[in-house]
């Protein structure tokens, strides 16, 4: 095998970013190198593409970006224990310190020291990848790698679903983009009565209710939803899922949960708003619930379980498959508002 | 109308029972009257019929026996607020005082001063009975009155799963009466990612499939089962539902339960049995959750969602119909080894 | 007994209130009527007091206001059932309807229909008062009637600090008036290993001191307290109980509190602000719980144990009593900010 | 420093142990070498002393026994990377395997391949031991060293009580042997609002007295405790920890536990025994939780938290101090009937 390597990589800190050759790196001593099967897109892929405010205050070219993949372990550090070559391994993405309070109590996905892999490291969009043996995650070899590859994604959707409780119960999916439509998928496979989901885009609206949404709203066309859904649910859903994180969508959120409800909260506003804390919390009796990465790794168990006994088909979410070398492609895919897509995969041939 | 009514009694201290005419009785200020549409055989009542020892000492005849029942309000006394004339309901049989520590506390199903409706009052294998209104559980007219009579021990499964958190999870069901068959479709409902079912009876463990139920295993027949479940689930599975509560159902249900798993224990054995609690409790860091009666009401709300958006059918449990006047058939087809059943219902005409 | 009293009511919709004699109200069937022993000072009566935007949309004078309260029981309405003449009561102010769906789950203190004694109905700043039977807590004949007026607010602390789990933990109280001093004496009671307490008023962050504050910060000389309490609990403390409500408050909370942190949230804003939805909840995986009332009656049970067994003395917290006469003098010294207060108790003689 | 050692060995398959010089162990990668400050003995211990039925089917001779302890790192393995040469630790005794579903999921210290430090490997009872670096908690270098070796035995304790939330509850505590006494401290720190305590030994009574426990009951003098206990907590306390475990220690704790309460489960029975499992848990709807070892390592941060802020003064509990080469005096001491004692602890010169 050559020692170079095409990468997706910031090479300099303004919009774009370049498809180059470079070496492939070296694995540390707890680290795993794997040759890159699958890997796709994320939306902090694309404000790292973008090069939005957040991405300019976090990012430092030149780097690899990308963390979703999935991929075949052909070398392994010399303190690696129960990762071997040959695996077929997805990457969880939190790289954790492993001796802060976090990871010493079984929270290590929020690690005081957390260091997110492809944001704070180089990543994944390149044919071999360096990856910690904490992070490794061993797939079935018969799993198809896109789905290997969207995982990580999908456990986002997996933890926020399974914090919150929703069998039996109604509930409201708000935002409409790949996770919420992961979310709607799991949600229905753990016993939603009811699954409102709120959006603003058809083709993702489409893509949520072939997952599982029972009945979608259009907040651009339609008006007084939160009434109808007040009065259709008899006082307000019991959960809200908020997959946006927009002043609007958590506005929409709070105002059709029931009192006593559980709020949980995923998507992340672009900056700070005003919010009625008095109203939307303590009034209610509301409890929200944060969610940020997936449980390390009770969610990875979950979502295996949900995947190998049928529970839940992903692949709806998957809209567009990509060879690599179209990275550009695929990420112009991902980021038009003219292209409608939802989860963009790259395929190493 | 008539004041006299047909009623299933037990008219003494022995085993049967009798088809018999009596004065319909009068609704307290705080019940209501209902005429009953729709009654069920629970194993309680067989023990009754059957006077076996606990019946010998909790059971005072002459009495009408039998909880599981719907009907149509036709007499409310002075006190009640809530129900009206005319209203379909179901009666909830944990009948509590409203003011000792448990009622006052959300806990209300295990009241500390508990009457159970026809173990410790009469009950409603009649035409007529009277419900007290905090018992009562309007129904939607559109119900079938089958499916709304057995929601009562449908409950103690709901209730049972509920508590169980059973999502994403590999769990055995023990047993295969109807609850157990109940159960199973529940689980499978809220999104267990395998339920392997143990039981007995092949026409109940087919029910059970029905329901849900992806591993069917005859204890009778089967070898080394414990073995497999372990094997097959890397260490046992997450959750054990025991619905039959005998010595080698609860050894079988602890031998195939993880390390940290949960087995839930709804099941009555008919006496106390050998138990190792330190290898099934404390070494295994297991928890074990006693389930009596259904939540009032949370449990009903859950059933109805359930009901209500489709999420589980409960009609393969019910394997048989009577007309009220065939008590006595009805109860030998629910008790009879020969006759397979699982949930026998009466209707009236 | 004559059939006039004395009351303060707002007699009309602007500030303050008058001392007047008013007819000694009739309880209906499910209420009793009590003679008040004692009655305090809440912040709720302040803003009715003062009229300010919130009164003015809620309250609807002529009306008696005021919550918190204790006194015998004189008569019965005919449908009450366990409270009798001669028993000495307090009342729980949040009048439940007992069938919307809170009220059947064990969540009646937040009612869908919620009805808050001296806010929608005629209160207990008077001789006499009616209070429904749902809402009377039976106390033992010899709690000092200060105390037995106060258990409201003093449960508002309880509930506030049971949700928190905060035993061997650190946690902060922020806010300095009277239910964060009766929160600082709960933690400590429960094991907060240590309590940071954010306040303003010097003569409120003593009080809170003496009830069991480990350290106490007056944020109005203080600088860098956050960074203070971050570096000496190594990341933060694990839960914030927000007694104060305001933006400041929200945000300090919020800085202080460790990645996967608990922050319960009690206080009221004024107004909607500015929030930072994305960071203080999302990326922290924090949790927080909004409080409201009293959970019905877990919290005075709770509440029952810990003073009846010595575990908080709240006395400290009660600064002031007046002869209920002097009700407006009382007011002045709750709202003026030159008199130092905290709890402030009117006696009946 | 010498390569030899002395240890105390159970040198043979029969009763009692040798005091023996051998080889100073190696640490492996991710071990450390410790020179031992103090160690204490278990009731492990002593089974493995007296040669039960358990430790023969378990204990694999020759091996040095004990597990309890603390001491200064002089030496560490090539992989270790959080624990340096003069750390003061301590040592978790369940040894992990960090790659099964319990490690892999927050539960490590019921590891399905879980090794015990004493048990399974060689033990502390010398004066120096390997100790795995994930099995390592550092101390503040002021910390006793008495205290910091029974930081073991006092985490189960602390396991116990925090997993069964007794804050404002009645408790009682069955037994009256350290863990025993170590609850009654940390239940009364964290806010139990009575404390009954059943035990048999008046000179361990005294000490669980000392610690916390409100109500002493010698079992063996007194009669109808169980009924004056249900009496005076109208219906029963509403959490018992057993930490007996034999047949009579359980039969009374599920007697005077209230319905719907919890029961916690870390006393070890010698053997099975009849349970009556309808009656102490269906029934009453009793939740029972199995406790082993202690929460990796929440529940060291836990009693780190009780101890630094002076929760918990957990010396009452050791009643004997011995230097190391008077092991077998004190080995005589902890098994003894006629020496009364609770903790012995061993000190290293």
């Amino acid at each position: 095998m050559s020692n170079k390597m095409l990468a997706a990589m910031k090479t300099k800190p303004s919009a774009g970013a370049e498809l180059v050759e470079i070496d492939i790196p070296k694995p540390k001593p707890d680290e795993v190198l794997i040759k890159i099967k699958a890997c796709s897109i994320c939306g902090t892929d694309k404000h790292i593409f973008e090069w939005d405010n957040w991405a300019q205050s976090r990012i430092k070219p030149p780097m690899v970006f990308g963390h979703e993949c999935c991929g075949e372990v052909i070398e392994v550090g010399g303190a690696v224990r129960n990762i071997k070559i040959g695996d077929f391994i997805s990457a969880e993405t939190h790289i954790p310190c492993l001796h802060c309070y976090q990871c010493r109590t079984g929270d290590m996905h929020l690690c005081r020291n957390l260091v997110i892999l492809g944001v704070d490291t180089n990543g994944i969009f390149a044919e071999y990848a360096v990856i910690p043996e904490v992070c490794c995650w061993k797939n079935a070899p018969s799993l198809p790698i896109d789905i290997a590859s969207v995982q990580e994604p999908f456990g986002n959707a997996v933890y926020t679903v399974m914090e919150s409780n929703v069998g039996a119960k109604k509930i409201a999916v708000v935002g409409d983009g790949p996770i919420a439509a992961f979310a709607c998928g799991v949600a229905k496979a753990v016993g939603a009565a009811r699954i409102y989901n709120l959006g603003m885009m058809p083709f993702n609206l489409d893509i949520c209710k072939i997952m599982g949404a029972d009945i979608s709203i259009n907040v651009v066309n339609e008006k007084k939803y939160c009434e109808r859904i007040i009065d259709e649910t008899n006082g307000g859903v019991d959960v809200v899922l908020d997959m946006a994180g927009n002043k609007n969508a958590v506005n929409d959120g709070f105002t059709i949960l029931r009192r006593m409800g559980t709020f949980t909260s995923f998507g992340i506003a672009p900056a700070p708003f005003e919010f009625d804390m008095a109203k939307n919390i303590v009034f209610k009796g509301a409890t929200v619930i944060g969610i940020n990465g997936r449980r390390m790794f009770e969610t990875w168990y979950q979502l295996r379980n949900l995947l190998d006994n049928g529970k839940v088909d992903i692949r709806p979410v998957i809209t567009h498959h990509f060879p690599f070398k179209d990275f550009m492609k695929a990420m112009e895919t991902a980021i038009s508002p003219e292209i409608p897509s939802a989860k963009v995969v790259l395929l190493m041939e």
